[in-house]
C-alpha cells in the first residue's frame, strides 16, 4: 500500500531540513508518496494566507504530515495545523546522544503536552483601554484524552506538571482528571509544581521520565530541556490525533543560518521517524533513529554541534547507515 | 530613628532562617525593632487563618517585613501578603557566586515579575461538569508601572518576556507597554518568547541582565535559573511597593530537612540585604553581600552547597566579616 504524506517545509531552514528527512523516509524502502504543500512567510509575503485551505485540507485529510518550520508567522500556521489533524498530544522527547555535548548529558525526558487549550483557546479580549483578558479553557474530557494517551505510552509511570497552587480551579481540574484516570488504570504518578519542576529538570532531570504538561508548560518545560540537551537541533515533535499525525522539529525557521546548506536536518529526522512509528513502521522507525545516533557519535556534524558538514552530508551519512 | 520590622518565619526552615537573617541585621548597628507575627501551616493546624488578619495588618502597615516559607498553604500566606504591602515588582536576582557550583558559573540576571495580575488575578470558574476557565489579566496601568520601576532599575536596558504569538491581545498590550515606556525614557529593549527564553537561559545566560517578565513566566523563569546557578539556597526576592515591600527567599520551606538546623541561611540574609537597600541602608546592604560572597567562597557551607555546617556556623561567619 502506497503511503500517503504531506510534506509542508515552510520557511528558512525547513526549505532544508524537510527535503533531508523526506530523502531519509524514501531510503527505508516503505512505499510513500510525498505531496508537497505551502506554507509560511514566503506565501503570506507573496499576498496568501500563511496557511493557504488547500494546506490545511491536505494535512486535514492525510494520515501524516511532515512540517519544517515558519517564520513569523509561526502561530498562523502551526496551531491551525496542529487543530486540522484533530491532535490531542504533542509528544516532544527531550533526550541526550552520545558525541553531543549536554548541559545534563543524563536527561532522557518525554514532554507529553496537552494540543488544544489551555492559554491557547485563544479568547482574549480589550475590556477597557486600560485591561485585557484572556480565557484560560482547561476541560475535563480534553485531560482525561491526555490522560489516557500517557497511561498507554507510560504504564510505568508519569509526573504531571501544574500550577494548581494559584490556578486551583484549572490546573486542579487538570491535575485530578489526569491523576484519576491514571489511578484507574493503574498506573502511578506524581504532580509537581510547573516552577519546580522548571528547577528540577535543570538540576536532576534523570529523575524524570514522561511529564504530562498543559499547553504553555508544555511548551515551555520542552523548550528548556532543548536548552539542557544542546539546542533545538535534536528535538523532533509529534502532534497526535486519533487518526492522522503532524510531525515537526521543534526548532523554527533559524534565519541567521537559513539558504547555507549547513542546517541540522536531525531533529526532523527524528521527527520522520516519529511518523513512520505512527503509521506502524515501528523496525523502521528505530532504524531510522539508530542511523541519527551513529551519524551522532562518529559524524558528520553540522557547524551546531561543532562540527563542518553541510545538511547532505549529514542526511548522507545517515541513509548509509539504513 | 528606630526601623519598624515585621518578621514572620512561617513553616519549615523558615524558622531557622529567618532568625539568622534577624541576626545579621542586627549586626549591621541599624537601629530595628523586630515584631514577629505568625503564619503558615502551623497557624492553619491550630484552627486559625494561614495568614492572620493581624500579621496581614501588620505587614500592611510596615515600611519592611521579611518572610521565611509556608508550607501547604504558601498561596494562601504569600499572595495575600503581596497584595498587603501593594507590591508591582518581586525582583529576584539570580546569579553565581565563586565557591559555589553551578550548571552556568556566568550567571547573574536579575528578574523583575509582575506582580498583581496575570493568571494570579485568579478569577476562575467551573462553567460546566467539562469545563474550568480562568481570566488572565494584563493591565496597561500594570505594566506601565513596571516598566517604569524597569527603567530606573536597568538604564542600560532589558529584556521583555512574553509569549505574545499566542496570547496576543495580553501579552502583546504588556510587550507594547513595557517597551513603549522604555522607549520614551530613552532605555534600550529586546523582547523575547518565554519559550525560546527558557531555552536560551540554559545556553547562554551571560547574554541577559535584566528580565522583564509577566507574572507566571517570571515564577518559572526564576526557579529555572535557581536551577543554573546552584539551586534555590542562594536566591533572595524583593516584593517592591510604592511604600513598603516584602522580602523573601525564593525557597520554600524544604520540609527533608527542618527542624535539623542546617538549612543555608544565605537567600534570606540576602533578602535582608536587599531590605536594607529598600530602606536606604545602602552601605549596610553593600557589607552584607559582601560578608556572604566572603563565607560562600571560603565557607563553612552547609550541606545543600557540600559543606557539613550548622546554619548558626554560617550565620556568626557572616556576622564575624561584617
Ligand atoms: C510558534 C508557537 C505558536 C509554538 C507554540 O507555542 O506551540 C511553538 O513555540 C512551539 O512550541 O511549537
Ligand atoms: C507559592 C506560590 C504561590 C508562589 C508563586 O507562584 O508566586 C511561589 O512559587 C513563588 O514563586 O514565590
Amino acid at each position: 500500500m502506497t503511503e500517503e504524506i504531506v510534506v509542508i517545509p515552510g520557511d528558512g531552514i525547513g526549505q532544508e531540513v524537510v527535503p533531508a528527512a523526506v530523502d531519509v523516509l524514501q531510503a527505508t524502502g516503505v512505499d510513500f508518496e510525498f505531496v508537497e504543500a505551502t506554507a509560511g512567510d514566503h506565501v503570506a509575503e507573496e499576498g496568501g494566507d500563511p496557511l493557504p485551505e488547500e494546506t490545511r485540507d491536505l494535512a486535514a485529510n492525510a494520515d501524516a504530515t511532515l512540517f519544517g518550520a515558519a517564520g513569523e508567522s509561526a502561530a498562523d500556521v502551526i496551531l491551525p495545523l496542529r487543530d486540522a489533524v484533530d491532535s490531542f498530544v504533542n509528544v516532544r522527547p527531550a533526550r541526550t546522544y552520545p558525541g553531543v555535548d549536554a548541559l545534563k548529558p543524563g536527561m532522557d525526558v518525554v514532554f507529553l503536552r496537552e494540543n488544544t487549550e489551555g492559554v491557547y483557546a485563544g479568547h482574549e479580549a480589550r475590556l477597557t483601554d486600560d485591561v485585557s483578558t484572556l480565557t484560560r479553557v482547561v476541560s475535563q474530557s480534553a485531560s482525561e484524552r491526555l490522560a489516557e494517551y500517557a497511561c498507554e505510552f507510560a504504564p510505568e509511570g508519569f509526573t504531571v506538571a501544574h500550577k494548581a497552587n494559584v490556578m486551583r480551579e484549572t490546573d486542579g481540574l487538570f491535575r485530578d482528571t489526569v491523576q484519576r484516570v491514571a489511578e484507574e488504570n493503574g498506573v502511578e504518578t506524581d504532580a509537581a509544581l510547573m516552577d519546580a519542576l522548571a528547577m528540577h529538570l535543570c538540576l536532576r532531570p534523570e529523575e524524570y521520565e514522561v511529564v504530562v504538561c498543559p499547553n504553555l508548560a508544555g511548551d515551555v518545560l520542552s523548550d528548556l530541556s532543548a536548552g539542557l540537551v544542546g539546542g533545538l537541533g535534536l528535538l523532533p515533535s509529534a502532534n497526535i490525533g486519533e487518526e492522522r499525525g503532524l510531525f515537526e522539529p521543534v526548532h523554527g525557521t533559524a534565519p541567521d543560518i537559513a539558504g547555507q546548506g549547513v542546517a541540522n536536518p536531525c531533529a526532523t529526522v527524528l521527527s520522520a521517524a516519529m511518523l513512520l512509528e505512527y503509521l506502524d513502521y515501528g523496525d523502521e522507525a528505530d532504524d531510522v533513529r539508530d542511523a541519527v545516533e551513529g551519524v551522532l557519535a562518529h559524524g558528520p556534524r553540522t557547524p551546531d554541534l561543532g562540527g563542518d558538514a553541510a545538511t547532505a552530508d549529514v542526511t548522507n551519512a545517515i541513509v548509509e547507515r539504513l
